[in-house]
């Protein structure tokens, strides 16, 4: 069956390439209030598509921002139900002076597709569009339900679409959600990121006496509150860089082995990192690798300390506070109010007399993981696999996106990040592109994956 | 002979107050530009109230700022010479309406003198020239060799003086400096302060990468310079509050036990001390008293520290650098060079690996003491004593008045604080007074002080 779709794609490709252009076209730019009517017809240009692809429901639904375009095809009973991700918007494209075609003209050289939005996320988006066309067109039927589920601000941080995912839980049910909005670890090499970070950031406030003090009259005497700051501060981590707050690992799912063997196909060069960084040695946790310390470690960063005098000069006074910020990145499967908890009863064993320590909860953000072996992991890396010709690498990022997270977590399902962007595509830059021998290898991977994914009942 | 004196001061008295609450008269207030004229009319006055009396050689010299008034006599041979300092300039009167009277029109009320300028300084300035006028008017010579070098620019940090001392050492060398700026325990009750704390200031700065980094993308990896920075202030103290910096120590000279006696007489409560800072226990360096701690222990204060963002919220990054700024109060004989020297030293120990440190020296300035038993605070302890009536306590305080420091040291001689001003007499604040009882005993003092010091040969 694969092969009829990729004849279908390749008897197409014109057609559907002049259609991504058209996409590209409408400067969709939803951080600038201009470009509200663009984003409006943006939607109603992708909620057209995704009805030509013979997807059903189409529907604008209004968030507080920009809308969401939502379609579904649900003739596969028994079959599991995938929930494609993917966004309309696009980031700005000043400066138009650095760009050698104009951004919202697209213009193919050397197979690839020059535009603003080409490969975030447009071109992404559009290849589920034309899977879907092409299942329909060639077969009359698609191996699995689909449902889709396309933003207008993921570029403006998606700050409506967590209360949209709560409230649409029903709608929005399946049993595997695939973004598209991610990068392969190369042209050719195709990458699998199942891993993010989560967030628990905190600030911390010292209180002393109830005025700032001359150093000199009670400097000796009584409790500094940046003495009291620094020693607690010091004491959240040990020798060897692990966090030594009781608790802290209690919930970290330790690497396997094979992560980390697959790991070492993708961790960058420590030389090279500090080269870049222009520092004589970097340091982590003992007992893991730079990689491993940035993706799938937890750690205690102190972002920020403040106290005292902040001007020029010396003020030789001992400040009546002192305070710090905290983030802490989480891996699976650590809770973030729970980290607060431990770090709290941390300071309240190590308050030093003389002063009070208060702790302020101010970010939370849940870390997510699919695991490896999950069967739609499997069936990814096999898709991506038969496509390229080589198995994906297994890839984290010690970054965090929330909506991620939220996805997994309300809809109580797994999520795949099958990206098909590669670096260097200068996304959120001018000149951004998408190679387009990733729209063939695009269509070809998501068309087989869901075929696996409709080998196996519900 | 103290009889006549006393019976001479007794006779002038009205007249001697009459001079002084013409000096009152002059709003010689040294921050302010416009006051300039006040300035010069003010030295004018000094200068010839102190050849009334019958000084020699009086002098206006120019500084930078505001002139120096030398004035002396030097036909005591074979006796020592006595330094007197004082200044004839004054804080500023705002805020007018909380006055009582006005500061610049001398009122007399409850034995008080009430005007800007009372107790500090012109007040006890006065007493040294009246001291003067009644030795020559009634023995025809005085018992030492006098030198007297009357300042304008006390309120404004003594900017100019230094460079002065420095520049007029030949003129100004004495056996010994007397002081009278500084005040009493309490009304009847007289204080010798011996010594003051010097300052050691400085700022600290770690350096990490050559950017801020995202701390989802390198948290864990590389050195956080906020975590060295305060692992690095947190090994600046042991658990005993002691400085765990190696020879900070060193020169420290130890208290005597005649003189941690002689504190028990002034130490504050320390309950009340933590009432009014609003605390619940003090803190500082074990096996000394708050007294001792904030004035005879050298200390290591963290008064301000930086680094990250500074602003609302939490931005999770590792920062490029953080920095502290620290003041030691130094004791006699320790040396603030020696003491960063040490402290950098001690830096060097303690870098952590992927951060450089560095260390800016800022301020400087010796500790004074003179020690209780050197034969001129005897003196000064007796001719108290024979006043008042009651034995002086020996005091010192914690903070830094880098002039004294530099009379000792550029002239190479004792710096006795022969303080007559007393406790809640309102300097730097409206209502200013001085008890006109320490008018009397400050005549009879400083003539008991002088006769004893002429009855030694130099």
């Amino acid at each position: 069956m694969i092969e009829t779709l990729k004849t279908y794609f390749a008897q197409q490709r014109d057609q559907h390439i002049e259609e991504l252009k058209d996409l590209l076209r409408i400067p969709s730019v939803s951080a600038v209030a201009e470009h509200q009517p663009d984003m409006i017809r943006c939607a109603e240009w992708v909620a057209a598509a995704l009805n030509q692809a013979g997807l059903e429901h189409v529907e604008i639904m209004p968030t507080a921002g920009h809308p969401v375009v939502y379609a579904d095809w649900l003739h596969a009973p028994g079959k599991p139900t995938v929930l494609v991700y993917g966004h309309y918007d696009v980031q700005p494209a000043e400066p138009l002076e650095l760009w050698s075609t104009p951004p919202f003209e697209p213009v193919i050289q050397d197979n690839k597709l020059f535009a603003r939005g080409s490969t975030d996320d447009k071109g992404q988006v559009m290849l589920y569009v034309k899977a879907v066309e092409a299942f329909l067109r060639t077969q009359g039927s698609l191996p699995v339900n689909l449902k889709f589920c396309l933003e207008g601000e993921e570029e403006i941080a998606s700050k409506n679409l967590p209360p949209f995912v709560e409230a649409q839980a029903e709608k929005l049910q399946a049993d595997v959600i695939v973004l598209s909005d991610t990068q392969m670890q190369a042209l050719g090499k195709p990458a699998l990121m199942y891993g993010l970070r989560g967030l628990a950031a905190f600030e911390i406030t010292v209180e002393g006496a109830n005025s700032d003090l001359h150093s000199g009259l009670f400097g000796g005497a009584v409790q500094n509150p940046i003495h009291a700051l620094t020693k607690l501060l010091s004491s959240f981590h040990d020798e060897n860089g692990h966090v030594a707050v009781e608790g802290f690992y209690d919930r970290v799912i330790e690497l396997s082995e094979k992560e980390r063997e697959s790991f070492k196909q993708v961790a960058p060069d420590p030389d090279k990192i500090k080269k870049d960084l222009q520092v004589d040695s970097l340091y982590g946790e003992k007992g893991f690798t730079f990689y491993e310390q940035t993706t799938s470690r937890p750690t205690l960063e102190i972002t920020s300390v403040s106290g005292g005098f902040q001007g020029e000069g010396i003020k030789p006074i001992i400040p009546n506070r002192a305070s710090a910020k905290i983030a802490c990145r989480l891996v699976a499967a650590q809770v973030p109010d729970e980290i607060m908890d431990a770090v709290e009863a941390h300071i309240h064993a190590n308050t030093p007399p003389g002063v009070t320590i208060q702790l302020d909860r101010q970010l939370r953000g849940n870390p997510f993981i699919t695991p490896i072996d999950e069967p739609v992991m499997v069936a990814a890396a096999s898709a991506y696999e038969e496509t390229f010709g080589v198995f994906p690498v297994y890839t984290r990022s010690g970054g965090s996106v929330p909506i991620i997270e939220v996805f997994g977590r309300v809809l109580d399902a797994p999520v795949v990040l099958l990206g098909f962007g590669v670096p260097g595509e200068n996304l959120h830059a001018p000149n951004e592109h998408f190679h387009l021998e990733n729209w063939d290898n695009g269509l070809e991977t998501i068309s087989r994956f869901w075929l696996k994914l409709g080998a196996t009942d519900k």
